[in-house]
């Protein structure tokens, strides 16, 4: 089984990777997605298992056993743009060789399990963060999601065409509980020294895209108090989120920013930025995004500026399935695993707010880094985590 | 002729305007830029002028008449990315209509008289401005040159190909006198009454590249304290240049910033961004540039980043020649017109560091806006441009 898990992480290794950075560039409907979809397609059917797909690119294969509500686990294969191995394909390949211990320990499930892999998970390219499970729980409708377009503004509608009959998905028809195993993407099972975690929530987090508008001007012959800079406007914004984010132990990223025209010699006529924000609390996370708005507003106002805010989305607050959550924690050798709240979004928890009881196993971070080519696990958790998870699936489906 | 003028200028209106912002996208060894170049040799051909052209895309046609020494007016054809009409195509068609103005007048020079244009003069594709002027003169070196890459990572020599025997230019021989008519990028000449004044000099200015090193992490889950963000030591730099130029009456403009990976969920990795400072003096710009990558270099050591500055192009100050500048300006219907400096670099700065005698006019500029679609001149005062220009040509060429 060890042998199993490392021959397909070895089979994933090279597949979008940019052997300038070492990350992962693995966007939906590119090139690396699809030939990492086929994979996983390949892999179910050498299984036997059964392969499912909706039309909005999620696919779901099925281990055909006894009656009843399926149990399906799972998670993504998409990166971020110079995203790490582990984020997403942990998940999936954990979810693969759980199946094969499973079969292995001569288990006969008393109803079927099935791996799961959903699209667009980190809305790298569209912009929509969870968005194959959102399309598959009906979380976000067709008619929308087909308007989302990718940098080059390509729309989602033009790539996934008019194969999906009335726009929904039965791809969750059945299911009746969801298991998503994950690297950690901090250093909390590090500190409390255990290999496997078990997810309590996620916090509330949204993607707000500020736009600042100014005046193009000569970068040379306009003084400097005649400008009407938005780059100045974005710069204090950036900072002050910072501060109020740290001060209050919440999260404020600004991490993406395009410019207009964005050249050497000229104050830009637009910047545009996009504030990642996440909080324990969903009013905690209205507080924090205002009051950075409000901040940004002023200091626009003293330059001349105007800025316009617009919530591309917004997660609330996810609380999994309390008795799930302490079931799969219970009774390992060495004790409970720890049970731990997670900033990050997931699948899961569009899962979980669709009303299917979800359960999340995390996998330990050495360096808790994420999103980023140094993300890593070590084998031999690795392999906890498939062994936590099979034991998982166990009760679930016994 | 005012006919001429007008005539040409609609012939230019249409080319490389970007039916969005109303602004150009006249790049060099762009389908924008080689329909204007073509423009002006079918322009110059039908005035009987004898085209010569240097393998890097520069032309000059000369009006070959009398002997001695050429006097050479011109300017260029390239915009910035989403600039203005007239700053460079004023210039030029003001030159071809100085010339229809002279042969009207039944002017007969005692010396050839030349128009011309040169390219890429606002480094907006491969980042050296006055990149024609430069290697006309020889004050770039062709070796160096060709290795420069625009933003598609497109070498400069692959472009041009290896027409150009021995990388040298011979367009500038015989030229005794250059002369540029200019659009003014700033409101002097509104504050003083003027439709057209004449250039003192240039301050000296540069580009640098401020690169800010982070480490990539996940926006969500990274405590504030924990993270190694490069974009605070970024939006710090961009206020703080911003502050030490006002005070000091000199400019910098971050107006070019390029962010990795720019995805809204992960914590960057690296911020790019350019630096266009200008001062009055070199050792004012020398000062002002130290002082701002010392502010940077103190906040990005409190931040864990690291920063590295290049300078990819510095300009030392420009002295127009004092007397032909006298002489341009004076005895002129109301008066004289007013010698001015600008901080904005030009091909006739380049000429004139070469020891080509050198002037420049500028005509009035209603709002002073520049480098944007909103830059304008009115009708009038570029005939009046027009007017000083052959008056200028004629005492040069008498």
């Amino acid at each position: 089984m060890p042998d199993d898990f490392e021959r397909m992480w070895s089979d994933l290794a090279p597949i979008g990777r940019s052997a300038a950075s070492g990350g992962y560039f693995r966007q939906p409907f590119t090139a690396p997605e699809e030939e990492l979809r086929s994979w996983f397609v390949e892999q179910c059917s050498a299984r036997g298992l059964r392969v499912e797909t909706d039309g909005f690119g999620n696919v779901a294969a099925w281990w055909d056993a006894g009656a009843g509500d399926g149990v399906l686990t799972g998670s993504h294969l998409d990166s971020v743009l110079d995203g790490g191995a582990y984020d997403g394909p942990l998940g999936v390949v954990s979810a693969l060789a759980a199946a094969d211990l499973l079969r292995s320990r001569g288990f006969v499930p008393a109803r079927p399990i099935g791996v799961s892999v959903f699209v667009e998970e980190e809305g790298s390219r569209f912009g929509l963060a969870c968005l194959g499970s959102r399309l598959a729980t009906g979380a976000v409708a067709w008619e929308r999601a087909r308007e989302l377009t990718d940098r080059d503004g390509v729309a989602l509608g033009d790539l996934v065409g008019d194969v999906v009959a009335g726009g929904t998905s039965a791809l969750l028809d059945g299911v009746g509980t969801f298991v998503e195993l994950h690297v950690e993407q901090g250093r909390d099972l590090v500190d409390r020294g255990a290999a496997v975690g078990v997810a309590s929530g996620i916090w509330p987090h949204g993607r707000y895209r500020f736009e600042f508008a100014g005046a193009a001007n000569h970068a040379g012959t306009t003084r400097m108090e005649d400008r009407v800079d938005p780059m100045l406007t974005y710069a204090f914004t950036a900072l002050g989120a910072n501060k109020q984010a740290r001060l209050a132990g919440q999260r404020a990223t600004f991490g993406r920013v395009e410019v207009t025209p964005n050249g050497t010699n000229a104050v830009p006529s637009l910047v545009r930025a996009w504030l990642d924000a996440r909080c324990a609390t969903e009013a905690g996370l209205d507080e924090l995004v205002a009051a950075i708005a409000a901040q940004s507003s002023d200091r626009a106002a003293r330059d001349g500026t105007t800025l316009t805010v617009t919530a591309e989305s917004v997660s609330p607050a996810v609380a999994f399935d309390p008795a799930l959550a302490a079931a799969v924690a219970a009774d390992h050798e060495g004790g409970d695993w720890p049970v731990i709240p997670t900033q990050a979004g997931h699948d899961a928890g569009i899962l979980s707010a669709a009303g299917i009881p979800t359960a999340m196993l995390f996998v330990r971070n050495p360096t808790g880094v994420s999103h980023s080519p140094a993300e890593h696990a070590e084998i031999a958790d690795c392999l906890v985590g498939v062994s936590a998870l099979a034991d998982t699936l166990e009760r679930l489906a016994r």
